[in-house]
């Protein structure tokens, strides 16, 4: 990559003004490396554009150059696709004017330097619920969540935020700005280009504003931890669940008794509303219009359950507090494995009835292939997404076994894709996973992919590091 | 377009063996003719390919001649992009496999050529239900409905057929196959490149699979009529029956007066639940996932637009025939408008805010540009779609009046320009609106789509004549 001419940088500064960008490294600084320390970046310049007409001047004047752009919303992406190394980087953080929010059509449209937490709290100002929720919520930008096509929690219900994007602005690779900020639920006039910018990962332009889907704010809520005897038996617990309440379900969370028994070790303040601990805890929500609604069902699913022998033991959370401290022991999972020495992370797909089978066989594969190694499994199994996270055994050299990393994550993505699975269930691609995703693409896959991105970014200076 | 060669003819024909095409007129008919009678083509070859791999035969041979293909479902397209204008046509109706069924997945893998109400019933015979439904689902099969990103009357709560599809099969303008069956709810792998194929009225590939979500059987539904005084308290109303079911709203289809007193007098043994008819009625549908759940929500729905006067009857049906009964009078509307001399249609959306407004601007320039016309309203503004149909007054000249209907036309979808709205919600652009959109997409759009389509198929072998 050659770096931006001085010409360039001029007409950069002089479109955006004094406000519009920085060479201060200490301002840059926090923009340059990802949240896990995985990468550190670089960067000529910083823009800060503050509003759709000022990403399209500066796009348009990097495209005039052929200058190459990282597009960056809350830097809280975890595959790297984020940082730029050598590139102009442009924040999207200034844009962050609310549109519109009308009730009557449950849609708001946000530009994308809102946060997805502050976009829940715009649902709720009217009354209206949106759903998408994830642990950086707080400062997660819309742009970069549209791009990564963010999951979290409460995919079972609602789905990814592809399926919550009603309409999207965006500015193209060439400047231009695409104004596709529709309300519409219906739409069939040719092919539907927002679905190419969801989940782009910022190579086909720079997504600056959307319309997203707002549903009803739910009357009753249930939670409940659930113990059962196998992987198997939550993937028909989760079948019965769904049929009881007529799709209810808004979270299904798996956790095997490693990850817990490493959650009350390694996190003040823990405690197991099942004692003793079961081979596996799933974590159960669910959702209803009625009030008490939930509660009902929730009961009369933990009595199905326990007649057909599904589960042998259940605890339903009683308050605010009760939930808050349940959903706490599924969210610190992640934390409880640092202290354990790191490990070799995988956030993977498979299909749902096919969970079980995969957990044993990638299991036994990880234990040939490093003996000893341990295994923790948690996730959102009603999406069929795992986080299978292989760690050292109890007293292992623990750099020998970092240093295997690589090694261990293709025993694990291979049997992954002999389950016709996906090796980056929620997280994308970026910087960490373009090149180990290429040994499970066809090629014809990958010369589609590349084709459609040379018709729309033909000189390919979008974020041209990552994706095909 | 230059006819398909002798030496093309006779590879196609070795290809598929004697089975697989006809010249025969009297069988080819049937596929010529657009089911309205609105068009009628012609082709020198019918291909009836019996699996994928024939059908990538097929594709390859045409691709190295440079012969354009049209691919054909169950022919019951509203807009005309499934007839052969001497473009070889290719009917995927022998692609009948049913490939997988896995109630646990809530998915299933069915071949191109099998109907909707096929669909429908593999769902039941699992336990499990597909929601797309809508009039032609006998004959219309999968490839189709995908392709044109069908709709129906369940949208509201489960969405489009886009909404509803997991992975596609599909066999690419250079004869290769898609491979991307993918029976998972989280992959970000990449550009989802299902999401183009779909909608994309045969003009990517040609949907030889696809991959179904399967949802719950409900386990109790109800069904009303209710009376408002105008298309503004429809929109209340549906508002608050989002919210007191929690979104178990499955249908919201709104109906002018003058379309219920048109079934009345143009289809017989009809009779309509709430007397007199009022303005504006409303047909509801509520489902539940527990028993007696629906019935429940739909009291208390009514009881609470009653008391705020958001409507003024009611009726709610007291068993399946009634449900039919009421459902019969909603889905008899275009029936009943063909008697009185035909119309301008309009089948379109607009952000269901602003659905009240809109009709009271459209119809109000209509009686402007023919004064006289009678406007009938009626569709699933749930979904924000209406279907607007201009019918001429009682006594006008009927050839006159049909004979205004392009530039009729064009008053109604300037104005649904101007709301944000989509000149084709359901039916897709064909041949009947592809040059109408030009007047309402920027530049920037049109130019987009023609860049990714001549990527993927350079030579625009695949149905040349619809979209840009």
């Amino acid at each position: 990559m050659t770096p931006p001419s001085p010409a360039a940088i001029d007409e950069l500064k002089a479109a955006l003004g004094p406000s519009g960008w920085t060479q201060d490294a200490f301002e840059i600084a926090p923009h340059l490396t990802e949240w896990r320390n995985r990468w550190t970046g670089e960067t000529p310049i910083l823009l800060k554009p503050g509003s759709t007409d000022e990403v399209s001047r500066a796009v348009t004047i990097c495209a005039r150059h052929g200058v190459a752009i990282i597009p960056q919303g809350g830097n809280t992406g975890l595959v790297g696709g984020q940082i730029p190394f050598g590139e102009v980087l442009l924040s999207t953080r200034r844009l962050r004017t609310v549109r519109d929010v009308t009730p009557l059509d449950d849609a708001m449209t946000l530009e994308a330097g809102v946060t997805l937490l502050e976009a829940q709290q715009h649902a709720a100002a009217a009354d209206r619920y949106f759903p998408l929720s994830l642990a950086a919520e707080g400062t997660a930008t819309l742009g970069g969540v549209i791009s990564t096509n963010a999951g979290g929690t409460q995919v079972l219900r609602y789905g990814m935020m592809r399926d919550l994007v009603l309409g999207i602005e965006a500015v193209m690779p060439n400047g231009e700005v695409f104004k596709g900020l529709k309300r519409l639920r219906k739409d069939n006039t040719g092919y539907d280009l927002k679905q190419l910018l969801i989940g782009a990962e910022g190579t086909l332009g720079v997504v600056t504003a959307a319309t997203l889907k707002l549903f009803p704010v739910m009357r009753s809520r249930a939670v409940a931890m659930v113990g059962l005897e196998s992987a198997a038996a939550s993937i028909e617990l989760l079948a019965r669940a769904k049929a009881e309440t007529g799709g209810g379900v808004e979270a299904f969370e798996l956790m095997k008794r490693l990850g817990a028994e490493l959650v009350l070790k390694n996190i003040p303040d823990t405690r197991w509303p099942l004692d003793p601990i079961p081979d596996w805890s799933v974590l159960i929500e669910i959702t209803s219009g009625t009030p008490g609604g939930a509660e009902a069902q929730m009961e009369r699913l933990l009595e199905v359950a326990f007649e057909e022998g599904l589960i042998n033991d259940a605890a339903i959370a009683q308050n605010d507090a009760q939930r808050a401290a349940f959903w706490r022991l599924r969210e610190e999972h992640s934390a409880a494995l640092k202290p354990e020495g790191g490990g070799w992370k995988h956030d993977v797909s498979v299909p749902i009835s096919r969970i079980a089978e995969f957990i044993d066989e990638a299991t036994a594969a990880v234990e040939r292939f490093h003996p000893g190694a341990r295994v923790s499994v948690f996730g959102h199994i009603g999406d069929g997404n795992l986080h299978y996270d292989v760690i050292p055994g109890v007293g292992q050299d623990i750099p020998a076994f970092i240093g295997r990393w690589k090694e261990g994550s293709h025993v694990v993505h291979d049997i992954v894709a002999r389950y016709d699975g996906s090796i980056s269930a929620e997280h994308g691609l970026g910087r960490l996973k373009t090149d180990e995703v290429r040994r499970y693409k066809t090629p014809l896959e990958i010369e589609t992919m590349r084709a459609i991105r040379a018709a729309i970014d033909p000189q390919r200076i979008m974020n041209p590091a990552v994706l095909f």
